[in-house]
C-alpha cells in the first residue's frame, strides 16, 4: 500500500439532499485510490468536529452508496459562529489540528458553505461542494440535488394533471425554496403549471385570478398552480421583514393560504398538496449522480494540488472552481432576465404579474 | 359489420382514480369486437344523463387510453335522488328510454354505485364497476385505483424515509381515506411507517407518543407516522357525529394536527406532508390496469348474457360478480381482524393504540 | 432481556428477487420482538449450511432493509440432493444440529422449496416461504417478486409504445419466465401487448403474422409483441425435450428469434428488447413488500406454534399456510382457462393460436 | 382575433425521441400567442412535404402533450437528396411555396437538420431544434430526449445491481448510441457502471477482462458492463470500415458479443440486457421538458425576428442559436479530454484501455 500523502476530514452539514452519498464517494474514491490520502468521516456535519465524533473511512464504506439518498455521515444544523463565546469555533480548529488534518472538505448549502469560508478565515484549509435542492448558490449553475427535486415536484405536477377534471377546480402544489423560485420554476415550466409563483416575483392574487378564470371561460377544466414555499404577495413585499415573518409564522403553509385566496377571489373550489421533505429525499436521478460524483472528483483533485478556500463549481457544462468568498453570505435568486422566466410566460404561464 | 346486438351508455362518477380508461377501454372493446355492440359514451357522470350529454363511441375512442389518467368521459359528482322533486332521476330515466339503451354501466366509488342500484330500482338496467382509490366498496376484494394509489403513497414515505436523519424529527404523512384507512394501512406496511392511524382505530396520542420517545431512546433517529384523511383521536371518536365534524372542519388538515399534537406531547420537531389529489392521478400502476381491463371484460359479458343489476368484483383471485345491493348505501371498512394489522404490529409498528 | 425461546436459521436460495430482504425482516423482527427467538443468518443458500458459513442477526441487521433489491444473506444455487455422495445433505444436516437449530427458514423458488422439503423428508424442521418473479410456485396464488417484474415488464412496454411511429415497425420484448408464462401474461396484458407468446400456449408464427398484417391493416402504424423465455413455437413443441433443448442453446434469445420470424413472415421491421435480470432487481413494489412482510412474520407465527414443514401462502386474499409436499418437485402453469388469457383475447390481443 | 402574421410549417425527423412533442408544443404555442401565426403540421417528416400531407394545427393540438413520448405529428426517415433525380427535392419546395410558408421548423437528429441545412441552400427558410438520445449534434451541448434516455439507463443499470449477488456474474447491458457514447457514459457513470465501452475509446478486451478479475479478487461478487451500441474492439478499429460493418452484421447485438468474450477471457458468467427501443420512449424527463420547451419558444423567436438558417441550441446554460452549418453532416463524438471520462476512471470505472 502506498504511504499516506495527506488527511482530510469530510461533513455534510445542512437538510438532507439527494446525491450526498455520490458527492462523498467521489471526492473519497479519487482521494484514496488515485492519491492514496486518508479519510477522516465526520458525524453530523460541524457538531460532529465539535465533539470529535470521526471515524477513519475505507474503501467498504463508500462503496454501494452512489444511489441511496441520505447522507452515510449523518447531516447537522450546528452553526458554530452564533456562539459567541467562541468555544465551539475553538473546538473545531482543537479537533482539526489534533487529529493533524490538511484540509477539511464541506458539502453543504450556504449556511454550510459560509461557515466553511469563516473556517478558511481562522486559518483552515478548506473545499466547499455546493448542495441544496434549491439551487440557490452563488458561484455555481447547478447545485446537486436540485435536479432530483425538480424530478420529484414535476411528477407530483403531473399526476395533478389527471386529476382535475371536474369543471373550475384548481389545484395547488406547494413546493420547497424559501429564498429563491429556481425549484418552482423548473418543476412548474416542466409540468405545464399554469400559474407559478416565487419568491423573486411578488403576485398580484388579481392577475393570479384574472389568469384562472381566464382559462376557465375558454374551456378549461382546470388548472394547476405551482407555489414555491418563499412566495408572497405584493401586499407583504411590501411590509417589514419583521412584520412579514410575524404573520408567515400563523400560516400552517403557503399553499393553504393561496388556495383560500383562489377560492375568495374566484369562487372555483382549490385543493392543495404540500409535498414537504418528500423533495428531499430518496435516490438522487441520474444527472444528480453524475453531478455530485464530477464534482467530488474535482475536490480530491484540489486537495492533491493543495488549492484549498474552493468551492467546486459547474460553470457552463464546465466543473471548476471558485474561492469561497464568491457564495459566501449570499443568495442565488432567479434573476429577473432568465430565459425560463420568459419560456413561462410564452406557453401562457401566468408568474403572477 | 355485424348488425348491433345490443346498446349501452357508459359513465364515470366521483371523483377521479387511476385505472379508469383502462376499465372504459376492457368494456368497450370487449362490447364492441366480441359481441358488436352500439355505446354511448355519457360525459360528466349521471349528469351527462340528465343533460342528454352523450356522444357514440368508436374503437379509435378506447384506442390508447389503457394507461391514461383521468378519464375520457368526464366525471361528475351528481347525485340526482338528491333532488326532492325527483325531477332528475325522470331526466334520466328518459334519457335512458330515449337512447333506447339495453344498460347503463356505470363506473364509480360507494356513491355512484349506490345511484346506480336506485335506478336499478326504478327498472333501468344497470351493470357497475368497482372504482375507488379507498378500496372501501363491500362485495369486492378489491377495486382499481386502489393498487396505484398505495404505490404513490409508498414512494412518498421512502422519500421521507432518507430526509429524517437530524435527530427527533418526526415526519406525518397524510394519505387519503376519509372513512377507511386501506390505502393507509398498505402505504404505511409497504413504507415502514412507524405509526399508522386509521379511520378505525382511533388513536391515543399518548399510545403514539410512548411509541415515538422509545423509539428515539433506542437511537432511532426518526420516525414515520402515516395518517389517515379520516384518523380520529379517542377524544373525537367520543363526540357526537356533528360536533366531530364542527371541530374537524376548522383543521385546515389532519396530518398538521396530528404534527402539533406529537410536538406538544414529545418535544420532537414534526413536518408534514400533505400527498392530496397526487393519489388520484397519473398512469396506473400494472396491477390496475390488468384488473380494471378484467372487470371491464367481465361487465361486458354480464351486458351479453342479459345479467344486469350486478357489480363486477374481485373474490379472492377469481372475477365475479355480486347483485347491486350488496355494495349500495355500504362502506367496506377495515376489520379489525386483518392480517395486515397484525403484520404491522408484528415489525414494530404502532396503530394508535 | 427475555430467554431466548428458539433458534433458527434463515436462508435465501435462487436467484435474487424484488422482497428478499421484506420478507427477511417480516420473519426476523416478528421472531425477535414478538417471541424472544435467536436467528442465524446462514450465507448463500444451502451453500452456507454446508460451509457453517452463519452468523447471528440482530434487530439491527434487519432495519432498513424493507426496500432494498437484493438479499442481505446471499444467494447461492446449491442443490445438495445433486451430490451424489450425499455428504453435503450431511454437513446440512451436521450444522442444523450443532448449532441447535429448532427450525430451517427457506426463502426460494421451486428449486429451493423443493430441497427444503427433501431436507424435512429427513428429519428437519422446514419452513419455506414463496420467493420467484415466476409466480410459479404450486400452494400459493402469488410468490413475492413477482408483481414488482410485472411493473418492471410493464414500464418497458409503455416506453415501447410511444416508439414505434414508422409504419410497419414491430416492437418485441423478451421477458422471464422459462416454465410459466404469468409475468409476460400480466406485463403483456397491463401494457396493452398486441401480441403475447407464452410457454402454456405453443405460438403458431401464422397466426401471430395474420394478427399483426390485419393490425397493419387497419391503420395502426406498429405492433408490440411480448415474448416469455420459454415461449416456444408449436413445432418446437412436436419435438422431443432434449432436441428442444439442443436447438434452444444455439439461440441467443427467444426474443431476437421470434423478430426474425416474424421479419420473414410478414416483411415488416422487428426490433427487440431483452430486459434481462432488470426484471430481478431493485426497489420491490409496494405489494411485494406488504406480502413478503406477511408471509414473513405468518412464518414466525408458525414457528412460535411448532408448526415445521410448511411453507406460507397467499390463498384467495388471506395468509394462510401448505405443508411443503403441495409446491414440492412441481411447476404452477397458467391454467388455459385463466380469466387473465380471455381477458386478453377479449381485448384484441393474440396469444399465438 | 390578430391577422396572421407569418405562417410556417412543422415537422419531426428521423427516429422518436422523448421531449418532441414538448418541443413541438414550445414553438407553436408562443408562434400562436405570443406572434399570431399560423401553423401547418406536416405529417411523417420530410415525407409529409413530398406527399402534401398537411393540416392546420391550433391550440386544442398541442394543449396536453408537454408529457407525452412520440410525435404527434408522426416521424419518417425520409431522405430527399437521397433521390438521384432530385424530385423529392423539388416535390418539398413545390409545397413549400404552395402553402406560402415563411419558414419550415424540422425538429430532429444530423440527418434531419444537414436536410434542413441543405433546403436552406436551396432558397428556403429553415429552423432546426435538436434532437436526439444521442446528443451527438455539434453545435449545441445538449439535445433533447437525450437526459430522459441516461435516467432510463440508468434505471436499468440501477436493478441490475441489486440482481448480481452470485459470485463471479457479469452483467452486460447495452444501450444505444452508434456514433458517439454520451448516453453510454452517462449512464454508465450515474449507475455507477464497472465498465463503460464507448465507440470513441476502441476497447482492448485484456483491460477489461484484468479489470474484472481484479474486482473479482476484491471480493466484488460481481460487475457491471455498461456497452454502446458503437462500441467496437481495437481489433475492429484497426479494420476498413466495410469489412467492419460486414462483421457487425453478423452479431445479432454487441451486448452478447462483449459478454461471450468476457466469458471467454475471465471463466466468469455473463447476461446481457438489450434496452432497445425503450430508451427512446414515454413521457420525458422533467429536465427535457424545460429544455425543449425553451428551444421551442426560442425558435418562434426567431422566426418572428426572421432569423432564419439557425438551429436553436444550449451553449452553457444559455439559449442560443447556431447557423444550420454548424451541425451539418457532423457528428458531436465525446472528447477525450471530456471530464466525465476522467470522473469514471476516477471512481475506478474501466474505460476499456
Amino acid at each position: 500500500m502506498n504511504s499516506v500523502t495527506k488527511t482530510f476530514g469530510i461533513l455534510t452539514g445542512g437538510g438532507d439532499c439527494p446525491g450526498l452519498n455520490a458527492a462523498i464517494r467521489g471526492v473519497c474514491r479519487a482521494a484514496s485510490t488515485r492519491y492514496a490520502m486518508a479519510i477522516l468521516g465526520i458525524a453530523n456535519g460541524y457538531r460532529g468536529l465539535i465533539d470529535g465524533d470521526v471515524r477513519v473511512l475505507g474503501p467498504q464504506d463508500f462503496s454501494g452508496i452512489l444511489t441511496t439518498g441520505g447522507t452515510i455521515l449523518g447531516a447537522g444544523r450546528e452553526k458554530p459562529f452564533d456562539d459567541i463565546g467562541g468555544d465551539k469555533v475553538t473546538a473545531i480548529k482543537e479537533c482539526y489540528h489534533r487529529y493533524n488534518l490538511d484540509c477539511l472538505v464541506v458539502l453543504g448549502g450556504n449556511g454550510t458553505i459560509t461557515t466553511g469560508w469563516r473556517l478558511a478565515q481562522e486559518g483552515l484549509n478548506v473545499l466547499g461542494l455546493p448542495k441544496t435542492i434549491d439551487n440557490d448558490i452563488v458561484g455555481t449553475d447547478l447545485t446537486f440535488g436540485f435536479q432530483s427535486a425538480v424530478a420529484i415536484g414535476t411528477e407530483a405536477i403531473d399526476r395533478l394533471h389527471s386529476t382535475a377534471h371536474s369543471h373550475n377546480r384548481v389545484m395547488v402544489v406547494e413546493l420547497m425554496g424559501h429564498k429563491a423560485g429556481w425549484l418552482a420554476l423548473y418543476a412548474g415550466v416542466a409540468g405545464g403549471g399554469d400559474v407559478i409563483l416565487l419568491p423573486e416575483i411578488p403576485y398580484d392574487i388579481q392577475a393570479v385570478a384574472r389568469h384562472l378564470v381566464k382559462r376557465a371561460q375558454a374551456g378549461k377544466a382546470f388548472s394547476i398552480v405551482v407555489v414555491a414555499e418563499g412566495a408572497l404577495s405584493i401586499e407583504e413585499a411590501g411590509l417589514e421583514k419583521k412584520e412579514r415573518k410575524r404573520r408567515r409564522e400563523q400560516t400552517a403553509s403557503i399553499g393553504y393560504r393561496v388556495a383560500k385566496e383562489i377560492e375568495e377571489e374566484t369562487g372555483m373550489t382549490a385543493r392543495t398538496t404540500v409535498l414537504g421533505y418528500v423533495q428531499r429525499g430518496g435516490v438522487p436521478c441520474a444527472e444528480d449522480r453524475a453531478l455530485a460524483t464530477s464534482l467530488g472528483v474535482a475536490a480530491a483533485d484540489l486537495l492533491a494540488q493543495g488549492k484549498y478556500g474552493k468551492m467546486t463549481a459547474v460553470v457552463g457544462r464546465e466543473i471548476r472552481s471558485v474561492d469561497l468568498n464568491v457564495p459566501a453570505g449570499k443568495v442565488k435568486s432567479v434573476p429577473l432576465n432568465h430565459y425560463l422566466l420568459d419560456t413561462a410566460e410564452a406557453v401562457e404561464t401566468c408568474l403572477g404579474r
